[in-house]
């Protein structure tokens, strides 16, 4: 090593001591004849002192080597916020490694700087402790959960990422392959099939730290390339998958966040997330839960809560402590955020603080009888708002309720920011109806029933039930997964009701569904959102910030201008515009052997 | 879990239990009214006996659940060859969970099957235990470096798979982007240029095992895409890097292999590997070392030496112990040989065994003077065979001397398969000519000219030395790696040699000259090719052994079909054929903000 300390390990028991340090120019001082500068490298900061000429010449970045002898600081000029704050080192020998240019961005991390400059000078960024910290925490989270999973006898194993385009949700990116012109791999959105086949393949107990790709529209927390923490078992429950999900969280949370999380997690069934809180990732650091009022409004003569209980659908309202201190543009903020959702607009009433009468544009539709009763119905107090949806499909009045819930707990300030509120919702659907009259798989087609349905799912699909969980913290679903289908007669019913024929599931699935011929053991797991995980734990509002070098929108990189057009002898060689060969045998599980490679064109 | 117990963990102790185990039917034996089955887990094999009829539907790979008592089989009975030989279960109940068509491949350690059936019914290959311990291997290894690494402070840190196309080796595998449509991503070849802008971060010890693409014709033993245990240091000296690489080796093969490295691992220039061995990745476990002739030879009128010496390259020769007893066809064959790896031939002499005189094509070439004094120029024997290069390139020549060298040791039977040796080869050569006469890199061209050469390597630009350095086990190189350039002048003095004009290299690694603007610490690492590490500690002969779902030649998939052709429509979505709008900016690393999200066409 070119230095013998870290700068930020020294201590009062170093004095006398001659080192050498290696680091950056964080912060100059010129005192006369004497210069102060904090030398800072990846343990930390310490005070150099220069009495030599040549220090003029540093300035921030400057990367250095200092020899020199630590001392204690004189009496009173202790720094009791520095760790190394007992001491400074004397240099007598400097060594510029590097000079630094004026920086674009500022090493400083009391600065804000915008997306765009920092991760176009992530380099400087990463010298910031913040960031810094975040990728070192990322680390300690892929270290500790490899430590749960290895003390449990799961193994390690790479998937491969180029692959063959899979129909899950998102679209696929895709690769020419120069050598098969005409044919494309595609990057995997998951490792699923191929852990499924390692469970056929009698692995037990699989995981692996995984990037993913899907090619999605950006939402604002989107990355084409993302990382699961991947997980599958095989002769297991879906209580094993859990208990073992719970030892990972438990484990990161108590080493990265000091908290620890009372086991075992709560759970929550799917319908009831839905009912109460109007989420399947509901946050449980409040409550202001939702109160279904299809019952207590039956007969109301105001349309727009009689058409959805009359088309066998929902009303529901949920509460806002004190809201009915809000202003009349507070309350028409409402109306606007709602709206910005996609909904007509939030009905409420507000019940007076004095008197709990009951005012505004709802109340003068609804009956004296349901109004009377109303506060206690849902549970409000006098000085609450009542908000209310209703629509004849349950799920959407309950999810403008939930996301009211959320929103209200905001604005009035219930949202403990320290707190850490866990849950599993457990019981997820099987399917839900497609736009066509159809039926689709909420989570995806291999998706065992639960025991209770596994025999009759095709009675009524639309209440079958899952063995189906994802885990949730503070309303963010960090993780999820389930027991997957491994009889062939089951997978086969499932598809029939999907709609999926027996050559279509064949051309999917094929290799999958011939697998599954071989003994295929019962089996589930889960996968974590590593990029969402870290960064809850380092307290960040953005999975940008857990990610070394991120992307903007749209899936740019301001630091390597990636991506780029292309050459045409690039475009050429890759076989782009190849057609592809008439394949030798269908491109199927039970295809033929590996057709030879195709000629170049 | 489905069972209480691990089928491999049962012993003598737990006779009397009760026991649910669930696996694969390994084997059946029926005896009369017994059924005796060969009951396989993760965790190995036990004994089960059915005294049931129900036993008889069960055929081999039916995934089972089994309750029994466990009990001491019979007096004589025991097998000591299974570590649950002395016991066996009792089935009172059996459940199957589910069943198996007849096998397109034998779960059977004893049988060898075709590397196209394993790959395509890769799931049943796993069972089979050689198959299922080299990913176990695997697993551990990666464990075991991850220990290293981590006690020593490492940060495993992950770099993106979607970036810019680099300009390193091979082709880039290309992915087009959707929403910048005319414009790809590439992906890495190494995350070198990202793992040096950690560096320059401040991040100071990174690792990461990742998954790299070369899209290069596939050669024996290539996959398109391969894992490399990747490191990068900062303030390092070759010797700190060298002393890490020492102690990942040494703890995987101690722990792995049962063999204790012994340190430190010797040393050899790659000049003396060129001259001793013929190879910059010298196989140690046996001598046979190569002898210059060059000066012994001066002044032959043998026309085919006389010519590479006089253009001033180099005669040299490899001596084979006993290679005077081949006959005709055997001394032949070597003539076969040199031509398939493209050499005219391979000159020899065989000593007599009796009398030590020089017979063969090549004696009667040499003066009486030359012949005489030829078996103490090369250290030979009677009964020995003398084989000859002579190139005017020395390179080709040695490397012609160090194939047959490594050929005349499997010939001769000269290699010990139970050892281990291993070598660092240092001081490789910062250039090598190009055919157009210029300099081009031998490493790549951020690779730091050695102390003794960095303020003149343009005096003699073929002498220049790198601190570049790999480690070699048994003549497979397992890893590699340098020093950087972190200094822009030194940088520049590289880039005027190699002919790369500012402009080039702004266009080509602008972000990285940029980033070393700022700072750049002193750093340098190495990057293990894991498959082969993994390959080597598993005694297998391709890395395919060592990948969960490798691909065969031409990167072909066997058990998925991947790659397969898109449809139009895919094509359409990820615009493929779309021209790329003119780019704002240039695509550099000082390039202006990001562009914003093209127009779908």
């Amino acid at each position: 090593m070119i230095r013998t300390h870290n700068a930020g390990s020294l201590r009062a028991a170093d004095a006398g001591s001659t080192v050498t340090l290696a680091g950056w120019v964080a912060r100059r001082r010129d005192h006369g004849g004497v210069i102060f500068v904090d030398l800072r490298d990846g343990s930390g900061v310490v005070q150099v002192v220069f009495r030599e000429e040549d220090a003029h010449a540093l300035r921030n970045e400057f990367c250095v080597k200092v020899v020199g002898e630590v001392t204690r600081r004189p009496a009173g000029n202790e720094n009791p916020e520095l760790p190394t704050g007992e001491v400074e080192v004397t240099v007598v020998d400097l060594e510029v490694l590097s000079e630094a240019a004026p920086l674009p961005l500022p090493v400083d991390d009391q600065i804000e700087a915008g997306d765009d400059i920092r991760l176009r000078y992530r380099y400087l960024d990463l010298r910031r402790s913040g960031p810094a910290n975040a990728l070192r925490l990322r680390s300690r989270a892929s270290q500790l959960a490899r430590g749960v999973l290895h003390e449990r006898d799961f193994l390690e194993i790479e998937t491969p990422t180029l692959t063959r385009s899979t129909p899950e949700g998102a679209r696929d990116f895709l690769v020419p392959v120069r050598l098969q012109p005409g044919s494309w791999y595609a990057l995997p959105q998951s490792p699923q099939l191929f852990k499924q086949l390692l469970m056929v393949g009698g692995m037990e107990r699989y995981y692996q730290i995984a990037r993913c790709y899907r090619d999605e529209d950006f939402r604002a927390d989107r990355q084409p390339e993302f990382t699961q923490l991947d997980i599958e078992m095989s002769f297991v429950t879906e209580d094993d998958v859990i208990d073992l999900g719970e030892a990972i969280v438990s484990t990161l949370w108590k080493d990265l966040a000091g908290h620890e999380i009372t086991r075992p997690i709560p759970r929550i069934t799917w319908h009831d997330a839905m009912a109460r809180y109007g989420s399947d990732k509901p946050d449980l650091r409040y409550g202001v839960e939702l109160t279904e009022l299809t019952g207590y409004l039956r007969g109301t003569e105001f349309r727009v809560f009689a058409g959805a209980i009359d088309a066998g659908g929902y009303v529901g309202a949920v509460v806002m402590p004190g809201g009915a201190a809000q202003s009349r543009k507070e309350l028409d903020g409402w109306q606007d955020w709602a709206k910005a959702r996609g909904a007509r607009g939030l009905a409420y009433v507000v019940l007076d603080a004095e008197t709990g009468e009951a005012r505004g544009p709802v109340a003068k539709n609804l009956s004296a009888e349901h109004l009377g009763g109303l506060a206690d119905a849902v549970g409000a107090k006098p000085g609450d708002a009542v908000f209310f949806a209703a629509s004849a499909t349950t799920r959407e009045a309950q999810e403008l309720l939930g996301a009211a819930r959320v929103e209200i707990a905001k604005r009035s300030g219930l949202i403990d920011e320290n707190a850490w509120a866990f849950c599993w919702v457990v019981d997820a659907p099987m399917f839900e109806r497609t736009d066509e009259g159809g039926w689709t798989a909420v989570h995806h087609p291999f998706t065992s029933p639960n025991s209770e349905w596994v025999d009759r799912f095709e009675e009524a699909p639309d209440r079958a039930l899952a063995y189906a969980y994802d885990i949730v913290c503070n309303g963010n679903e960090i993780g999820g997964g389930s027991i997957r289908i491994h009889r062939g007669d089951v997978q086969k019913r499932v598809f029939d009701l999907l709609g999926i024929t027996p050559e279509e599931a064949q051309d999917k699935f094929g290799f999958l569904l011939e697998a599954f011929k071989y003994g295929a053991p019962p089996h589930g797991g889960i996968a974590f959102g590593w990029d969402r995980v870290c960064m809850l734990l380092a307290g960040a509002d953005s999975i940008r910030e857990v990610i070394a070098f991120p992307k903007t929108r749209g899936g740019f990189d301001p630091l390597t201008s990636a991506p780029t057009p292309i050459t045409a002898q690039q475009r050429t060689e890759a076989g782009i515009d190849a057609k592809p060969k008439p394949a030798a045998t269908a491109h199927t599980g039970t295809a033929g052997p590996a057709a030879p490679v195709a000629d170049p064109v």
